[in-house]
Parts: C-alpha cells; structure tokens; sequence
C-alpha cells in the first residue's frame, strides 16, 4: 500500500482497508478484497455489519464468575453468565484460554462443569504476563467444593507454561482438587507420517491399551 | 453454529459471527476469531472499523467512464476518477475485471494508459451475464481515437470466456484498434515441476528467443 500510486485509491477505501487490515489473520491483500467487497453490497448490507460491530461492544460484558462473554441484561444486577447459573455440574472447572474454547467445548457436549476463561495466555513475547489474565479470580473461586480442575489450555508453549504456572498456585492453597489436563496424542484423522515430534512422542508415552471389537 | 449448545452464544455475538461469515473468504471459525478479537478492542477502535465501513459506502462511486472506484467530490458534477482525468495517454484502454486489478497494475507504474474495469467475469455459474458487466459502455467508449485494447482479464476460464466475447463485439464495430493479452507463460519464482498443464504448455506455445547477455 506504501506506493508512489497510492493516491489513486481513494482515502475512505483506503481507510477501510487499513482497518480491515487491523483484524487478526487479516492480510492486506485480504483487506484489500473484502474492501471491494463492501463497496459492491447496499447500503442496508452494510449498516448490518456497522450495526453488529458497535452492538458487540454495547451488549457484552464478561462474567464475573467465569469471564465467558454474556449479553448485558439490564433486569438483573448480577452479571453471570447462562452456564455458571444453568444446571451443572458445579464441582468442576475446566481452564481455558478462550471464549471460543468454550463454545467449541459447549458443541461438542461431552462437558457439563463449570469454566473459568483466562482470556490469553502467559507470553512474554507479547508482553502478556500472569497478571494481564484472568488468574487471580481463578485462585478465588478454588474452594473445598472444586473436585476437579482441567487444564484445558491449547497445547503450545504459551498454554503449557500457563498451566504450569497456574497449577502452582493451586498446590499453595490450602485445598486438594484433583487436577488433570486433556490427553495429548494423535488427532483424529490425522496422517501418522506428517505428525512431529511432540504430537507423536506423546501419542506413544500415553498409549493406551487396544480395545478389540469385533 | 447450528448446535443445540448455540444458546450459550449471546445474540450480539451471533449476530455479528454471522455478518463477518457474509464477507467473502470468511469462514465460521475466522468469523468467530473476529468476533472474539472485537469484543476485546475498546469502544473508540470498533468506531472507527464501524465508520470506515459506513462511509466507503456514502463516500465512494464509479467513474463515469471506466468505472473505477472513487471519492465523491461534492464541488463537481461529473464522476470521473483521477485516472480517466489525469495526464495519461488516451489511445490505450486497459481491461479489468476488478477495481483491485487497476490497484495492482498501477502499484507496478508499467501501464500509463486508461482502464475498463468490468466489475466481474461472465459467469453462468454465480448468474452473471454480460449485462451485469459493465461491456455495454465499454463498447461505446471505443472511437477511433482507441489505438490499443489490452485484455487483463484473469487467466481463468471465466476471465478468458469475457475477453473473447467482447473482442467479438470490438470485431463488430467500425473501428480497428490493436487487440492485445497480457502474456501467458510462467510466473516468476513458480517451480517448474510444479507447474500445471496449461501454464506450461502456454510457456512452450508463447518462448521467445533468448537474449544471452554476459
């Protein structure tokens, strides 16, 4: 975009792709198309877009027992989301680092506790340390009713060292949950040949017996 | 997204998950990154993506005459863009199917004639016709001031199926401007044993003698 030629776009394309641009795994090229894109669609199209942009902003908050994301509900004074009120097992909390951890876990059905989101990961890399996250209010909520707690953080660096770290909080607390993480392995579906290192050495360390059915 | 979970999604995330799934090469899990990514951004950031969106569409037209994209200037009556208006020479119209295809050529400062774009190919399959495009008042800009026509229709079959017909239309008229292509042959830096069928075979067709310079 830093071309001799650039003054050929005009300046509110120009400024539509610069904001595009400034979306994760939005690449310039990327925000160049979608901006185009836009230029072709109506004017109600678009004020959809506009309009769900600012109503995220205005209607979202992040409960305050687990940190998922809630639509604000000006009847009640208590901001809790729908799974830390719903009926569920309440004796578990499963870590994660995302909201969109939650969902892919909520799809999934095979969950019925309890969350806590982090809303990142420790990396000083990107300047995010243990306080930029949601840990403090984790360490709070750990009481003798918590059975179990899942580290379910991705599988990087970044997730591991969280774990790590948070889990050392917890074996300061004057409680015993029992603390386990999810299986690490081959994924479905995957192709044996292409997987690394890791992936398969830790397919072989927690192998499982082989369950024959005919 | 459609889980029997889905209720665990508040409605404005949903909402906007599904208007970035309307943008083209956004699919649900990017849709869903961007959502997430935007209700961490502050109120003044969603504003300005907010706006930017919106005034691309109140701010921008096409030219009159070739059809370019271009910011509306309240103080003139005509839409014609900078190019159409600029010092460039007038005898060359340079065919394209998208205003970012004038963006790429321009970046490079090879071409210094005019352009056409069509804003899409002929495309039985997505229901556009030549009458979706804009060939008519291509037709009618071609005098006998028009030395050159220069087919940058994308090399696809969509691209190649437009260019021919409109060069049948050009065939028609009572003018004989030079018809040109942009080259077919191998991109730069491509791995030759990678290079499909077509592509080859358009190199083989279309060598030129070399030029052994010490």
């Amino acid at each position: 975009m830093e071309s001799i030629n650039n003054k050929i776009i005009p300046k509110p394309i120009k400024n539509l792709i610069l904001a595009f641009s400034g979306l994760p795994g939005i690449g310039p090229k990327t925000a160049q198309r979608l901006t185009y894109f836009v230029t072709q669609k109506s004017s109600e199209e678009i004020e959809t877009l506009s309009q769900a942009l600012v109503s995220v902003k205005d209607h979202i908050v992040l409960c305050e027992m687990c940190f998922y994301i809630m639509e604000i509900n000006p009847d009640k004074d208590s901001r809790i989301c729908l799974i830390c009120e719903g009926n569920r097992n309440k004796n578990q909390i499963c870590i994660v680092e995302s909201p969109l951890d939650v969902i892919v876990i909520e799809n999934s059905g095979i969950y019925d506790g309890l969350y806590h989101i982090l809303h990142g990961a420790i990396s000083p890399m990107n300047g995010l340390g243990p306080n930029n996250l949601k840990i403090d209010a984790l360490i709070k909520r750990i009481d003798n009713n918590i059975e179990e707690i899942i580290f379910a953080t991705n599988p990087t660096l970044e997730g591991e060292a969280t774990a790590m770290y948070i889990q050392e909080l917890i074996s300061e607390l004057n409680v015993n949950p029992t603390i386990t993480m999810l299986a690490r392995g081959l994924p479905t579906g995957a192709d044996l040949e292409y997987s690394d290192f890791s992936t398969l050495s830790n397919a072989f360390e927690n192998r499982s017996s082989f369950n024959y059915s005919e």
